[in-house]
């Protein structure tokens, strides 16, 4: 190897390294943020003990998020970015059980369940826009899930599915994000039972009293 | 009338103004808590700002309540005293509807709705006690009115009365209070009339696959 591919190589492998100690700093600090969130809660989270968390200097964190606002949304956002992994089983009821399950597991996962209490529980206006623009799209989610069985025959088709998909996930995501409670396999079964078999016996709106 | 009658007098009447007086302060304040949580929530409530809507000094409140925590316990217990006039019509669908109309109303006055927030949305060790004590009881009260009617004939013996609660419930309360949503007539009609109508189809747990 002549001297100049040495020195490309080496150029190289330095621009590698330099952007992957950039990324893991970033991931670092993100995955740090939705710790800290679940530890503490947005209202106390402080810049200096997430810079602590991940191992880096507050002005490193400071330069890239000049506030905790933003670095906080950015944290949320990148967390829920691995979400798309929803169930498509073709059979409504096991697309149903199986995203509870998916939700319950996520609650175990620090990183995950720091975001998602910071969103389901959001009082500060300062977080209102990513709460209602994330939380939004998991009900559009649902709503999809619920409209795919009605497309294939589960439901009838005068089924609200936004409805069916607030009412099998709310009482869910209540125990698990607002009164900080544990979900069973059992009682996420029962929900989906109910809220399924109510949506085939109700009559289409026109027919009601 | 003797003078000394006159003096008498004069000591009940000062006692009952006295008594008046402070029991107002202590209903003005407690009221004005439950207005600061509805408008800033309890991480950036501040007992000078409570002070200041109360019309009170702020040693006044610390005299009383030494810290701030003791005041917004006090303050959201003191809102849920009047919780107890819950329906009993003697028909389920209507206990339930009636039930949740009462949430919307109260989550329109500021003070009830302060203290509503709080509770639903507690990420704060120090009012999670009250808030497992209070929404439990909530919980308590749903229960019971399906309770009622299961005895009444009106849901199949085998219903678990803690599931159709959380059920009727959980979409309205999170609407309300996670999402910061309102909630229409229809919607709780709908709700209860899934919950219902699904309670009444599924097979009792043992005839379960």
């Amino acid at each position: 190897m002549s001297n100049i591919d040495t020195k490309i190589n080496d150029r190289r492998t330095t621009g590698i390294q330099k952007h992957g100690r950039a990324a893991k700093v970033v991931s670092d600090v993100l995955r740090s943020t939705c710790e800290e969130l679940n530890d503490v809660g947005f209202s106390a989270l402080r810049v200096e003990d997430v810079a602590e968390r991940a191992g880096v200097n507050k002005t490193t964190i400071y330069r890239r998020w000049p506030t905790k606002n933003e670095l906080v949304v950015e944290a949320i956002r990148n967390s829920y970015v691995t979400e798309h992994e929803f169930p498509d089983t073709g059979v409504l009821r096991d697309d149903l059980v199986q995203y509870l399950r998916i939700m319950i597991k996520r609650t175990k996962n620090p990183v995950a369940r720091g975001a998602m209490l910071t969103l389901n529980n959001c009082t500060d206006p300062a977080l209102k826009p990513i709460a209602e623009e994330l939380l939004g799209r998991a009900r559009g989610y649902r709503t999809s899930i619920v409209q795919r069985g009605i497309e294939r025959g589960e439901l009838p088709a005068h089924t609200d599915a936004e409805l069916v998909s607030d009412m099998f996930s709310a009482p869910i995501l209540r125990r698990l994000m607002s009164l900080g409670e544990t979900v069973k396999p059992a009682y996420i079964d029962s929900v989906v039972d109910i809220v399924l078999a109510g949506a085939k016996a109700v009559p289409p709106p026109k027919a009601k009293k």
